[in-house]
């Protein structure tokens, strides 16, 4: 049974009393919120920069090569429709020909290129070109804004051992662990660390969720220089001193992990979340330390230690 | 009658003791300001800029689909004046079609395709066509600043219900609701919200507005997962426990929320504002809730029922 | 003579106790801090940047046109060093006329549009032809930026009564008061400003400068709506209480205003500085109201109004 | 030996008790953390827009430039695989000729110029082309993000003394006192700064690294208008207090500072940092003045000074 306390209302992460079932979590490994949304209308530019923004590169530039095509291939198919007499200097032959002609003049175009060695006839073509041109500046100056956009995002990366551990913690007590490292080049200050634990109580018969704030050995620090190693003392004052591994289970029981820091390079304030499930929890092992030194004596992070611990007999 | 209270003069949102008088609210629906301003200086590069960030899409694009139009009719009446042997490579024709020449020969330039099929001869050709496809450069470096900033700016979109309701709230009490979420994609944490209701008080016979921070069950969120429940109870502490709603409609009574909430997808604070009035108050219902369970377990959350109620009987 | 008070050292701007003498203010009308500096290295990007975001539209477009030219002009000097045969298509001429072609033809490539009427020939010219086109896409890079950069920047403009007015204020006392409101569109919210008064003491023979912070009826608003008049009680707490007009000339008196607010549009936090001057201060007056009534009852606000008191018998 | 005293946790820069050892400070000159990381993924989108933005001017244009050749060299090659008929309007030439005929051309697409003189023929030339155009529009709207991305970082740039001076002060004490200033034109507000002092304690035989923050006889400056010298007294409430040199030394003692600000031109918060190692401490000095007044007694700050003492006998 856990330990009545005080609880902050603002800690339940706005899910409110919704219980955990069938191991849903409400905050998803990679800090995104579990929760499915409809009813939004469909079209929103806000949210297609945000999709265009957040997409991944491989993404990004396939859409923007068959952005690239397809705008080419309707041009073309315009300049065709146009009739021959429209573009000068071509090989005047048909079909495919021809086609492939108005796709390239269409290419020349709207990258704005224009050899000139097809050039464009009469008013119709010299209007369509004339707007297709724009149209390549105005597309260009989208790409350019998605790609800053996309590279000036707040940039931090937080990795996060992939294990939450009940390990031994000096004064013979026992404590909760894990622990994170920045594997980006910007300098991350003042973090702050927040971590919420909930799990699902039955109120008479139907199952609440309830959120419990965690004390932690520290929730602070200036600089993150190395790892940080965040510990929760499971000492007489932690609400899960009582809790058995079964509890854990049983009340689909996790640990939401809301990480604010300030990213000093772009000076931008940056947010990262995680959470740990009761699946994730390590009983009675500690972390292996992630840094050693170099003949210089300099402090050497090994980042891809982040989750070797060792087991205690 | 409204009990006594201390105001908290932060509360006035900026209008101080002015009564509201024909229905004429201080914070429109939308948020903003409903004060009209004159006397300032006409042309204004900060307002150009945020009247062509803030205008609507379809709008931007004729404003910059205009702007070309115009820009190359300008132009290609300055090549006509230069006379025809400004322009080598133009089917030579007069007026209309020397015209047309001149004016897909500044597009040409403008855009720089610079197809070389139509060219500049002579030094004053020359001059305003290099000086043409500079600005043409400088224009689009505009648009693409503008495209940015119209995509860049903070994008959270809040819905609120239409309507404040006066429903049942738990401890046989009455509450004040209304309730909101973010229809874009963009995770919103920490928010905050602040509710003032304002109504005109008779002062020795001249009315006077006056404001009153109102309790909220709950002030604070710390993540938007699902839609919020706004909620100030009606009870002994509340200036509004003894209002009736004639009251309400004879003080012009209005409820201005102001939200504050962190956008954590681009790191920006972003607020939002809105208004309620005595006429979009709801006496006895009480909303249906926006969310249910898929087969999985996930939560849905259904955007389009934000302001679907019950009455009660 | 002031009264003795307790200072809050984080009030002398940074200033400690220079005097100011020969009237040079410390803080200037425009909020800039009135001190000159050298023996700072001469050239240095990010000053560049500043003075190029910082500097009037007007000087802005001489220096992208005249830099402009000025490549041209470079350019257009390699391409005749490099001679005759450089540039095929060319009227052939000499002196004058060559050098003409060799210019337009630097535009045609700097710019991009490439007409091709004039091309490039040999290894040499081909060569200089192809550095100058992509300097000229990497200017235009920068002008990209630079016009982002002056647009995005915080827009604020907030403009300040030019009289400080010792006005009668509620309860017989009397007051400091300035107003002060914001001639752009753009929303400002959780305003705070802060007044500091600074003279010159003599201390044992030689002038200090000292400071009080003033204490203000009002040091927020949560909304800049209408305009907005800042006072401080001349009342027993106040460190001016007892302090003539002729005090405050010898001891050479500035009020220096510190406004900070959050410019909603652009979500970015702005500040504003002002200084009034003993001379500037107008003893026994009142500001008229800046707003009347339209006949639908909405306020109207009069910016031009924004200094006009009238004098008290 | 030092003094017992309450340390915050918060103020050991992310470096719990690590001692320093071999002369290795945890934080270098130039306010960056003195670890060496490895184990990261190699490549890394966003590690490779920080290494751009953060890279000297010199490196960058070098990067941009040798990418244009290398991308030119590519499709040059591509060209003339393609074949002698895949451009039109070349010299015919062979072998050398033929590829700068090709490497020309190429530059002419990329960059978008198109003279036209050299025209790609049949389909797979056109094609190349067509990519290469589209590919030299990306990448020139990277350049552009690049070059604001450089260009609107925070640009503060405090200098500090290179010597921390142990000088008299007043009441007959000693202090330990450093200065900086904004070389910059772009104006800082609401400073704040923290000295934290570090050093090597034999705990039971082996060193600990312990830290102390320093009180100051100042914490915040309202606006950096001058230097700004900052003090830390060595009075009875002093940790260094009873430290000889000697401790200093054998101790590796270090004064890390933390430099916090309001850059109010690009509305930014900056932060700077930099660190004194004990070889760096001055005993018995005290800094000349950095301004005078000039004739209008305006007053003059000579940045060149910021480390000027003079010896005291």
């Amino acid at each position: 049974m856990i330990r009545e306390q005080k609880i902050n209302p603002e800690n339940d992460l706005g899910f409110g009393p919704q219980p955990v079932i069938k191991n849903q979590p409400l905050l998803n490994k990679n800090g995104t919120v579990n929760v499915k949304r409809k009813g939004m209308s469909r079209f929103n530019t806000a949210d297609t920069y945000h999709t265009l923004i957040t997409m991944s590169w491989t993404k990004f530039w396939l859409v923007v090569l068959s952005g690239y095509l397809f705008t080419n291939l309707v041009f073309a198919c315009i300049y065709v429709a146009i009739g021959h007499s429209s573009l000068d200097g071509t090989s005047g032959g048909n079909g495919m020909s021809h086609f492939l002609d108005a796709f390239f003049f269409s290419a020349q175009t709207i990258s704005t290129v224009g050899y000139g060695h097809i050039s464009p006839q009469g008013v119709v073509a010299n209007s369509v070109a004339a707007f297709e041109s724009m149209l390549g500046l105005l597309a260009f100056a989208l790409a350019t804004g998605l790609l800053y956009g996309r590279f000036s995002r707040p940039t931090a990366k937080i990795v996060y051992s992939e294990n939450l551990l009940v390990a031994p913690y000096h004064g013979g007590r026992r404590g909760l662990m894990f622990r994170l490292c920045n594997i980006r080049k910007n300098v991350l200050i003042d973090l702050e660390i927040e971590v919420v634990f909930s799990y699902n109580e039955l109120v008479d018969g139907k199952p609440l969720r309830r959120f419990f704030p965690l004390s932690l050995e520290r929730k602070n620090v200036s600089m993150l220089s190395l790892n940080w190693t965040v510990v929760h003392p499971l000492d007489q004052d932690s609400p899960l001193i009582d809790i058995t591994r079964e509890d854990f289970e049983r009340g689909e029981a996790s640990f939401s992990v809301l990480l604010k820091a300030f990213d000093d390079t772009f000076s931008q304030t940056v947010h990262s979340r995680t959470a740990y499930q009761a699946n994730e929890m390590v009983w009675g092992a500690k972390f292996v330390p992630m840094f050693q030194r170099d003949e210089e004596g300099r402090i050497v992070l090994d980042m891809s230690k982040i989750n070797t611990f060792e087991a205690l007999s």
